[in-house]
């Protein structure tokens, strides 16, 4: 069988949808973060980068970098066996120690990452609790959908941040079921932020256990970083916390917090926690000292959040639209798999402004959108620079000025 | 509802039989390997490691430290977003192009473990492929079994490392099926390695892919580590050849290689490659310095060969009876996990010899066991304490010498 020509077919499909990727290739330089070195072709040679997850800066953070490295020289590169055979180390308590008290709660888990903290938690408890059910947003994250399919839970899709509509939904099931409601805090794609409280009233009320992704939030919100459930004081009313150390806080990895009996529980049952090498000490390291870093410091919060502020009025006055969202992400929607490619390789190859154009699947077909992520590292003239390029942009596209 | 109750009745269940798990905290110390700190109360302060699967030492060698430093000073300590969104980096484009060339495949594709990669690319040819069959070994990883699982394609199990009963299960499928024949070089827990050649026979036989595991293999077989096919001279044959950059390389990560195309379809339709943060570019680099090292330097396999000779020599002079292999796996057998437990306890406590007892869900209950891992770092007097240890041990749980 020629199995290259069905790869190939498949591969065809996406290209002529226009949904085919192609990834920049980047070189970031410590020091000149949002700055980076392109190695593509038509790119120039130097570019600033405006979609990055690593929304604080913290991977090029003095402490951070001095951490992983001091552990590397210390401790080695890699963990060299899953948490149960030689990989448990002593980086790997006192990571899980701060995460534990980042969130207020009894314990933290790592993963290797926070797509897999989102799957094997998720598949774990839909998969081992007596009739559970996970009620999911509908607009959860792949990582969730994928261990909620994975569990053979029973599920249930409530319209997105809709407490009501969860309520009845809640309302419908048998009484006895185990009742899990899982959203997130910030929805990355489109940068709105979730009714927590409301949604924290309505599971309580039916004795439904909660499940917050605050991927997103995690480094950004709240007085330490805690999240959004840190800034909002409801921390302690969610059974279960799930973060990423791969965003704000620029390193690798994802974790979840709850009681030490939850996260016993997933530690002995989840097989994507089980059966894997733990994060490399250094790693945990790193991230460790970036958590402890942006406890204690709010200024990279404060000068995002300036920043961020900065960029949508520029936005505004210049009749660029936006979706409109508390978070610090900013949606510009071009609704369309090739204009957005196009306008994204225009920005790349004549302005030097990397922004990635976002399309299937990582959102739906027809909501294609450029995604713009500023950040304390990100100057005025940064600034300017890309608001400048996309007027002269959208004139040239003759985009109707009006998209969103 | 008390979730608490239903995780500690869980929890209480996997005490009586024996099977809670309580991992043992190290910190292990450049220069000192296979020595390491120890950080429980029980045991002596410093301990000899007898179960990694930093097989070769790697993670303590002086130019993997140095890479994973030196690209965290110069690119920081992150990726700073999925392979799509900004963290693509010039250190994945070489750690790809090294992965290919060690297999001679045309491409490489990196996920952030090994676990995810076998999940990911798994899940994704059995969803994906018209009418895919995929016949699994049944002694296979859990990471593969979750990713076939997962995919929802039609499963057939065949005979461990039986290539007649493979090939009686390839002949009952319709001829149209999409067989994807998926095994491992090296199993882990026994340390026998496959009859690839005759397996390969088989699978081409009926047209179907191959798909091959090399996680425990490579690095430490075949002139230049690419694993057994490599040392067999077999990888050409097979489509897929999956392995990590946890085990004998180090670090952490994990890859497939294959076809541009096939690397191009898992890269366009994975979950678990595409939403995922990307490994950082100093772990990249890292893995990348312990991959070429090894392509050109026999000398830390040829050391590992002779201790494990050495070992398995002692051993059989003592009359401790353990699973004979042709690999650098050697597992003694226990069968109990009550007893296992207390072996390693013993040795842990008295002895300073960290062997970490391997119990259910890691293998089926009533095979527990000791799994020994020599290394090229493991002295001869080591060897010596080691089964001068089990010696007296043997004698005083009056164990019956031929368990195995
Ligand atoms: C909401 C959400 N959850 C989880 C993840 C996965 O986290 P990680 O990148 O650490 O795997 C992501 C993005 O990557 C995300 O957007
Ligand atoms: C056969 C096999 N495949 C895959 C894996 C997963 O690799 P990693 O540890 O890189 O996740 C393991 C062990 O961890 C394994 O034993």
């Amino acid at each position: 069988m020629d199995f290259d020509a069905l790869f190939t077919d498949a591969l065809d499909t996406l290209r002529r949808e226009g949904n085919y990727r192609i990834f920049a290739e980047l070189e970031r330089a410590v020091g000149a973060f949002p700055q980076a070195k392109s190695h593509d072709a038509n790119a120039p040679d130097e570019v600033t980068v405006w979609c990055s997850n690593d929304y604080l800066g913290m991977g090029q953070h003095a402490e951070v970098i001095a951490a992983m490295c001091d552990t590397a020289q210390a401790c080695g590169t890699g963990a060299g066996g899953t948490r149960n055979i030689s990989g448990n180390t002593h980086q790997h308590a006192l990571l899980e120690a701060e995460l534990a008290d980042l969130h207020g709660k009894e314990r933290a888990l790592l993963f290797t990452s926070g797509y897999v903290s989102n799957w094997a938690a998720l598949s774990t408890l839909g998969a081992k609790l007596p009739d559970a059910v996970i009620l999911s947003d509908e607009k959860n994250h792949a990582s969730m959908i994928e261990g909620i399919r994975h569990s053979k839970a029973d599920k249930v899709i409530w319209r997105h941040n809709d407490p009501a509509d969860l309520d009845r939904k809640l309302a419908a099931l048998p009484v006895n079921a185990t009742k899990i409601v899982a959203f997130e805090s910030v929805y990355s794609m489109d940068g709105d932020i979730c009714p927590m409280d409301e949604i924290l009233d309505v599971a309580e009320a039916h004795g439904a256990m909660t499940y917050l992704d605050e991927v997103h939030a995690v480094g950004m919100y709240g007085p330490r970083g805690g999240g959004v459930s840190e800034a909002r004081g409801l921390a302690d009313r969610i059974t279960l916390i799930e973060g990423t150390l791969g965003k704000a806080y620029g390193v690798m990895g994802g974790y979840v917090s709850g009681s030490a009996a939850l996260c016993d529980f997933i530690r002995s049952f989840a097989s994507g926690f089980i059966f894997t090498t733990a994060l490399p000490p250094a790693v945990a390291a790193a991230a460790r000292t970036s958590i402890a870093h942006l406890k204690q410091s709010d200024a990279e919060r404060q000068r995002q959040r300036a920043q961020v502020a900065k960029l949508r009025a520029r936005l505004d006055s210049l009749g660029i639209p936006h979706l409109q969202n508390d978070s610090h992400i900013i949606p510009v929607m071009i609704k369309d798999p090739v204009k957005c490619r196009q306008i994204a390789d225009i920005l790349m190859q004549d302005f030097g402004i990397y922004v990635q154009p976002i399309n299937y699947p990582t959102v739906p077909k027809g909501t294609e959108r450029l995604r713009f992520t500023p950040g304390p590292l990100h100057s005025d003239a940064d600034i300017e620079n890309l608001v400048q390029a996309l007027a002269a942009l959208w004139k040239r596209c003759a985009l109707a000025h009006a998209v969103a």
